[in-house]
Parts: structure tokens; C-alpha cells; sequence
């Protein structure tokens, strides 16, 4: 979808070039099947706590991207208090990683599509989780989060409310707000 | 909850010590408040899809942990497709990141809580998306992930179907399947 465009008829608004914004914007208008994308990970446990995903390709606007050039390695771990060697965040707190990241940048996307500039955005998010159902230890709480809450400080013209309504926009929110279908399935190695 | 162990006495399984984790069990059970957990991420804009989360203290067991000597920073972009300059995963495989480390340890904590030994445990995310949500150019699909596959090999003697039950233990795995409210503030700077 990227394509070559003259510096001078270039429109970039919060660091986003609305130009090919709107160019995406129209090329789905034409063409639906061009917004499906998938994205992919793969992860290998190392010992303990302590594992590692693999992300590199994925699919989008009809095509392949990314398998041969693109490779980012992130691990996980849990800390000592969770019998873990504490070498990176732990599952759930990726989890408020993703969330605060895909609210950031909607904000960052939208506002820059409507040509609202934005000067900063800062949040902080807490999650409360009761580890009894982990431990077997009760049926009354459940596995993951109870609650979240995310607060965000933005440096804008636009009101708080034009920012909310931005933010909900954000992929990350619906699945943690909604829930998506998982299918799981596990093969012997 | 850590204790000091007599090695002689301690057992670890899948690199777990599980002499510690019957005592965090045992300590729940006395005194269920120590279960309560709450994780926490801080998160700024830095330019375009680009952004960075610092990690880094917890409450848990009772007490604040590692606000002082643990410090975590992960950073999100978007690919170049995605009009972002592809510096790092962007958050929705994040999610995928974290959904697959929490499926993974949780495999690895409650094997070793029943004394199964795991000997490897890879697996394979994939979610599909449609962008026209976030695009405003459709009411008729959502804004997420519609649906996640995960695909686990996993080497051990025990059977897919004990292995497949321990991963339903999973925190994120409960998020993402059956969500979690987010209360979303947003402050004007």
C-alpha cells in the first residue's frame, strides 16, 4: 500500500503520513479484503519461567511481509517472589504492555487522521489478578485479571472525551474488553 | 514467601522449585489475601507508531516488590505497511507474545506442581484481524483479533489432554478468552 509520494504534497501529523493514510484508506474502500491481516508468533520454553517468542512475518493488504527481513526476539520470565529468575516482565504484565501500547498509538493514528495534533500522551495501567485459581486453591476468583485500569495524560487540543473516543478504537482494548475465541491445541513432540 | 531452602530438601522440576512452590500453596491456603497480586506498566509516546512501556514494581504476597531494583523497558512500533518504522512488534502481536509465554509457564508451573517433567514446549500463535473496524469504514466486523489459534508440541509423558488442562490454568489465556473490564481515564496534560 505504501507508495512513493512527493515530499511537497505530503501530509505528517504526529509523526504519521496522513498522505498514505488516506491512500490506505481509499485502496480498502475499493478493495475490503486488503484490511485482513494476520499476525503471527512462535515461542520456545528455555527453562523455568523463562521462555522466548519469535515474531517475524505476517500477512496484510494481500500479502506476505516481513518472513525473510524482519525478526524481533522477545522473552518473558516471572519474578523471584513467582519462582522465577526475573530476567524479563512476566505474561500478565506484557499483557498491560500491549494494552497501554495499542491505546497509545490509536490515540497517535486517529488524532493524525483527523488532523488533531498531539504534543504527548503518557499512561499508567495496574491490573489486580488473585493467583487462588492458578494455585487450585478456590473456585470463586478467576485466572486472570479482575480489573484494569488505564489512565492516560494527553498534551492536546482535543478534548478528553474527542481522545477517549479515539482511544476505543484501539484492537487491543476490544480483545481485553471482549474476548476473542482461542483455539488451542497441544500435539506430543 | 522465598525461603531459604536445605538444597538437600529441595526439589526442582522443569527448573521450578517446587519445595518453594508448596510452600507459597501452603502460605495461600493459611492466609488467602497473600494471593493478591497487582502488576503495573507505565507507558510514553515517543513519535509515530513508535512507543516504550517501563516495567517495573508489583504487589504481591503482601508487600511492594522491585520498585527499586527492577527495571523493564519494552518498546512497540508498527511495521512499515502500517505507516510505522518497524523499530518492534507491534502490540497486537505483543498480545500474542503474551498470550503464548503465559500458556507455556503455566504448562511448565503445574507440570512441575504434579511432578511431570517436560523435556520442550514450542508453539505457534496466529490471529486474524480486519483493519476496516479501526478504519471506520465498517460496523459489521470488530475491532480486534475476531479469532487466535495456538498450536502447542510439547515433549513429556504426559498425555495432550493433562497437558491442554494445565494450560487452561493460564491468566492471559482467561483475559483473552472471556476478557476483562478496563476502566480507561483520560486526563488532559
Amino acid at each position: 500500500m505504501k507508495e512513493q509520494t512527493n515530499i511537497a504534497d505530503t501530509v505528517v501529523t504526529n509523526g504519521i503520513n496522513v498522505t498514505e493514510y488516506e491512500e490506505i484508506v481509499q485502496a480498502v474502500k475499493d478493495q475490503p479484503d486488503l484490511a485482513k491481516f494476520q499476525f503471527r508468533a512462535r515461542n520456545r520454553w528455555d527453562m523455568g519461567g523463562y521462555n522466548l517468542t519469535t515474531i517475524k512475518g505476517f500477512y496484510g493488504a494481500g500479502e506476505e511481509h516481513g518472513a525473510e527481513d524482519r525478526t524481533f526476539v522477545v522473552d518473558a520470565d516471572e519474578p523471584h517472589i513467582l519462582l522465577g529468575e526475573d530476567r524479563a516482565p512476566n505474561p500478565v504484565e506484557y499483557l498491560l504492555h500491549a494494552l497501554t501500547a495499542c491505546l497509545t498509538s490509536t490515540i497517535i493514528y486517529k488524532a493524525a487522521a483527523r488532523g488533531i495534533t498531539i504534543d504527548s500522551v503518557e499512561s499508567t495501567l495496574e491490573g489486580d489478578l488473585d493467583a487462588r485459581a492458578f494455585l487450585e486453591l478456590s473456585n470463586e476468583e478467576r485466572k486472570g485479571y479482575q480489573s484494569i485500569r488505564a489512565t492516560f495524560t494527553v498534551r492536546s487540543d482535543a478534548s478528553a472525551e474527542e481522545i477517549k473516543e479515539m482511544a476505543e478504537f484501539s484492537p487491543v482494548l476490544d480483545v481485553v474488553n471482549y474476548g476473542t475465541p482461542v483455539s488451542l491445541r497441544i500435539e506430543k513432540g
